[in-house]
Parts: C-alpha cells; sequence; structure tokens
C-alpha cells in the first residue's frame, strides 16, 4: 500500500479527537513494523495525555509483545492508581502517565520497533515538556522511516524531523499535507489567538428545529467539545425558548464553559438553568467582540444565529441523524464545503468550512 | 490490528461497487504477506470481471513483484488489445480477462504468497465457471489462513472452505458477519426474485426538488446502477414535470434499463425524452407487479413515491450534497436505518434499510 494509504488512516484517527486536544494540535500516527505490519494506529486525546507518537509506540510495542504489555501493566499498576485491568482498555481510555510511559518505553523496548515506520500527521515535537522530544523517542528506539504530512510551524515544537535525520531516519514529508493543514485549522487559528465554529443538529431531512435530533453518542461528543471550550455563544431568543443547561453532564470531570449570550436585551429569567451552573460566568451582550478574545469557542443556535454568523466563525460541525422529521427545513444562503465526517453510532458529524 | 481492523477494510472496498456486480455478489478481498503487511485491496466490480480474490491475487503479486507485474502487463498486451500502459491503471480500470488471469498467476505466482493472509466478505467459490473455483486458486498459491465473514449459501458456488481446509488452509469464518451480512443483502434478494431499491438526491438540508442536487460524480455512479438494472420505476408525475431521459449517457457501454411509468392515466406525451430510448421497452401501469418481476429494480423520484413505496422495496440510496438549498424539504413518515456511507466528492451516498 502507498504512503497515502497509511496517512489517511493517521488522519482520519486524529480527526476522531478534533478540538478535544485544546490547545494543543490534533495528531494522529500509524506504526508499522520492519516488514510493514501495521501494529498500532492512534492519536493525541487531549491536553496532558501522552502525544500520538508514544501512544502509538506503546501500543506497538504491547501488540508485539505480550511480556511488555503484562510487564508495563504490572508496573504501571504498582506505580499509579489503575482501575482498568485490561491493557487495550488501559492504552485507549485512561489518562496515562506521560513520564514514567516515555521512561519505560525507553527502558523496555528491547529494540522490537528496530526498522519500524511512523506516519505521523504533524512534525513530531522536539521540545522539553513534560517528557523529552517525541522525535528523540522515534531516533533512540531505531525507527527506520518516518512519513510528515505537514511540518510544525510552531517555533518551540518544530525541529523534529532535524533530530530524526540527525539520527539517520529517512524522512519524507508533505505527504497528504492538504488533508493535514485541514486537521490542523483550528490549532492554527487559536494560536493566533481564537477559533470559533458552530455546531447544529439537523434530521436526515434537514430539519434543525423541535426537540432533540442528535443522538446519546453525538451528544457525548458534543458535551465533551463544551467542556473544553472558553465561552460558548447562544442566541437570546434560543435561551428564552429552549430554557437550556448547557452543561457537560454527559461527560466524566466536564467543566461548563462560560457563556455569551447574543441578545440586544439583558433581560433574562434567571431561573433559566444556564445561570444556575457552577463555576460558569454569564455574559449578555449585542456585541460578539468578547467571544474573539476567547481561544476556543461553540457557537450554538439555529437558522437564525448561522445566517448571523460573523465572518470570524470558520467552521460549522453538523451532527445528522439518520431519520426524517415531519417538519420546516433548515435554510441559509451559506456554503458549506465538507472537510471530514465521524460516525457516532446512526448520526454522522460532518465538519464543514463555511463561507 | 485485529481481524475486524482487515475485514472491515475488505467490506468497505466490497460497498463501492454494490448493486454494479449484479447479478453477482458485492465482495470485497484484502492480501496481506507471510508478515502481515497489507498486499493488495480489491473487490468484484462487474459481473463478468474477475472476482474479488483473483483481483487481490493478481494485485499483490504486481505489489510484491515488479518483475511479475511487468511481464504480466507485457504477455496481457501481448494476448489482447489493451489500451493501458500502466499496471496500476490496468489492475483498477480493465475488465481483465479472467481466465487468462488465473492462468497466468498459476504458472508465475513463485510461491511469492506462500504464507499469506486474505480477509473475504464471502466464502471463496467452489465452483468452475469461466475459471477454476477461487478456493482451488488460494489453496495453489500456498496461502495460510483465510478469514471469512459469511458462507456463501449458493448451492453452486458454496464448498469453499472444505476446498480450503482440505488443502491445510486455517479457515476463520464469522468475522464481522453481521457487517457481511448487509452487504449481501440484494444478492439473498435477487437470487430469490427480485431486489428493489429507491434512489433520490438530497441537499444538505433535505430538499429534493428544484434542478440537479447531487454532483457529476454521483450522477455518474447513478447512470452505472442503472445500467446494471433490469427495470426503472418512476411515477406518472415525475415524467410530466421534469420531462426525463433516464439513460446512462454518463456510464461507458451503459445500457438504458426498461422503465415502468406508474401512472393511472396512460397518456403521456410521447416526445418526453425516455420513449425515445433505444432498446429500450416502456411500460405504464397502476399496478406495480410487473416490477417486482425482474431481478433488479430501482425506483427514482421525489416525496411522493418514497411516500407510496410498497413493502417490496427495501432499501433507499441517498445522494446528499453537501450544499443548503432555499427550498422546502422532503417530509416523509419513513424510518430509515443507515448501512454503509461512500464518498463521491463533496457528496454522501448513504444506503439505508427502509421500514
Amino acid at each position: 500500500m502507498t504512503d497515502d494509504f497509511y496517512m489517511q488512516l493517521a488522519i482520519n484517527e486524529a480527526w476522531k479527537h478534533q478540538l478535544l486536544t485544546y490547545p494543543n494540535p490534533a495528531v494522529g500516527c500509524v506504526v508499522l513494523d520492519k516488514n510493514g505490519k501495521i501494529l498500532s494506529i492512534s492519536s493525541h486525546k487531549k491536553a496532558g495525555f501522552m502525544h500520538a507518537e508514544p501512544s502509538a509506540i506503546l501500543q506497538a510495542l504491547c501488540t508485539i509483545s505480550s511480556e511488555f504489555a503484562s510487564s508495563f501493566l504490572r508496573e504501571y499498576q504498582m506505580s499509579f492508581e489503575l482501575k482498568s485491568q485490561n491493557i487495550t482498555q488501559t492504552l485507549e481510555n485512561e489518562n496515562l502517565d506521560a513520564k514514567f510511559c516515555y521512561d519505560f518505553i525507553l527502558k523496555n523496548h528491547s529494540n522490537l520497533l528496530k526498522g519500524a515506520s511512523a506516519y505521523v500527521t504533524l512534525e513530531p515535537c522536539s521540545h522539553h515538556g513534560k517528557t523529552p522530544p517525541c522525535a528523540s523517542l522515534i531516533a533512540n528506539l531505531g525507527f527506520k522511516r518516518v512519513v510528515i504530512a505537514n511540518y510544525d510551524e510552531n517555533e518551540i515544537a518544530s525541529g523534529g524531523v532535524k533530530i530524526l535525520k540527525e539520527a539517520g531516519v529517512e524522512v519524507v514529508c508533505g505527504v497528504l499535507s492538504k488533508l493535514g493543514s485541514e486537521l490542523l485549522e483550528p490549532f492554527m487559528a487559536w494560536q493566533s489567538g481564537n477559533f470559533s465554529f458552530f455546531k447544529i443538529a439537523l434530521s436526515a431531512n434537514g430539519v434543525a428545529t423541535g426537540g432533540v435530533i442528535s443522538n446519546q453518542a453525538s451528544r457525548t461528543h458534543m458535551h465533551a467539545l463544551r467542556s473544553v471550550c472558553d465561552m460558548l455563544v447562544i442566541s437570546g431568543n434560543t435561551v428564552r425558548i429552549d430554557r437550556p443547561t448547557l452543561d457537560t453532564r454527559l461527560t466524566k470531570d466536564g467543566k461548563s464553559p462560560d457563556i455569551l449570550i447574543y441578545s440586544r436585551s439583558k433581560n433574562f429569567d434567571k431561573s433559566i438553568p444556564l445561570f444556575g451552573v457552577k463555576d460558569r460566568s454569564v455574559s449578555i451582550s449585542d456585541s460578539l467582540k468578547s467571544a474573539f478574545d476567547r481561544g476556543l469557542v461553540m457557537f450554538e443556535g439555529a437558522q437564525g444565529l448561522l445566517n448571523a454568523l460573523p465572518n470570524e466563525v470558520k467552521w460549522v460541525l453538523v451532527y445528522q441523524s439518520s431519520t426524517l422529521k415531519n417538519a420546516q427545513n433548515l435554510i441559509s444562503e451559506r456554503t458549506f464545503e465538507p472537510l471530514h465526517s465521524v460516525k457516532f453510532d446512526d448520526d454522522t458529524a460532518t465538519w464543514y468550512r463555511i463561507r
């Protein structure tokens, strides 16, 4: 198979955690052994969690060697209070201590990944944060080849390719770079101050109104998105009609974002649940300026807000259900350009660029 | 990676040619070398074309050995008039002579696939048609392991697993069998007489009316579907309003299907283009009975026909564009259960089971 094929797998994996990694970029990584067999497909899942590369490397080592996997699980359980007993669940779901994993990999890899290849959607980092650089880890493990979609333009993190090349690793850059750039768009935007997107749920026949439209999996994802957002913007009309809570109850340890109610009138019934959510500030304004001062902002609403969106709002996330609703559809003059779709059970969530 | 991962790749590949293989089943196949590296992903593309397994095997051998690839291309060009000069194009696009390919593989494989694995969505066939059985080919090439989603229940073709096991091949059956069965539903239905489906194009906000909605890639696919259908059913109203041609001009060598106009009145302006298409019979009836006597039938229409569909129509194919249209949406009381989606540039084609 071609480099494009493996990079597409890495890109698809990264999109599953798009925005959820804020303020970090969404990054995916695929590791192949020296014979070209896929060992792992992983991604960066959340700020504070492992980067995509060590996550995929840890998974790859556990795939190759059950001995490595069981000794990792045993030592991790000894060092930390870990509920999961199963290595697959542990690798997928837990916020593993990055430093511990990095050190464990370096100490126990036994050259199992000598001659391996990695496909990474973004240049591996070169900076010492909680762990040493990802690029050094890859070089230390004896990887033969690293394929990258895009260079990292962040001054602190860039330089990974240099580290890899100096260690004798073959580096190919620019594979599916257009798709890789689309994946990075939010990251580039919030690094320059702000990334704003509009979220809406639609039935299969385009209805946005009349009660809950998206399924449980979509709504859980949406609560996880709310939880990483700095601010949520909603129109005064929607607040008055829907009387929403706008919290993150469907996620574990969710943080409810600040709210900006976009409205001329400042008069609201304060018994509307959103005003009662803890640790949240609610502001009411007929200007959106304060929203674009925040890093990651989600606009929630329906037809009215969609058609009033300023140009600062770059993307639309549509949760589209597979059911038809007997009601009037959403109408808009805006143009949607599809970027990527993810399935949530029978719903399809599609990210669009909006024009 | 798990068996599920590779089987999903095979299933996805097969769906790209769903119905287009009529009267054969849609089948996908993935070949891995003895080290677990993916060599090829292929499918049965059309009746008369190679089965999925020899197609994937030929592609795999060309991937492993450029010598094999160039000698195949050379000998093929000598034996047949072949326009394509490029091996990739040849494998993907040409209706290669199955007998020639089968014999060439058997004569020239040089044990390159010894120890390989295959993932096939349907039990490899055991019958001698234009070529000897696929199961024998796999066994003769020294495959170590074959993973299958579903047994073939067709009496003539079944028995492939027996051939494989007798040759010492490890066979695993039932991987992703539910998804594999969904893929086979049309095949099972037309083997029992008839498979009927409804096709519609919708804008992102559910509009089915007002001129062309789907893009060129979707319409080309739809013409290819028409070309394999025995009959096309359309409502009298649509014929009067749209004055359609209902031909297959966007496909090469397309055959325009017979038409049943579903209408009480037999009165139609015979200058409507569909009546002028060559080699086609057009009938007008207020009964759909004659449609369900045919093997593969496509219903084309909009809201009226959708809501009047009898239970014999099992699936709906929705070509959904990414653009919003400023018009009233399609309304229906029917329930759609999504089965699989395929991208056509910015359009998404989704197959649904309809209830």
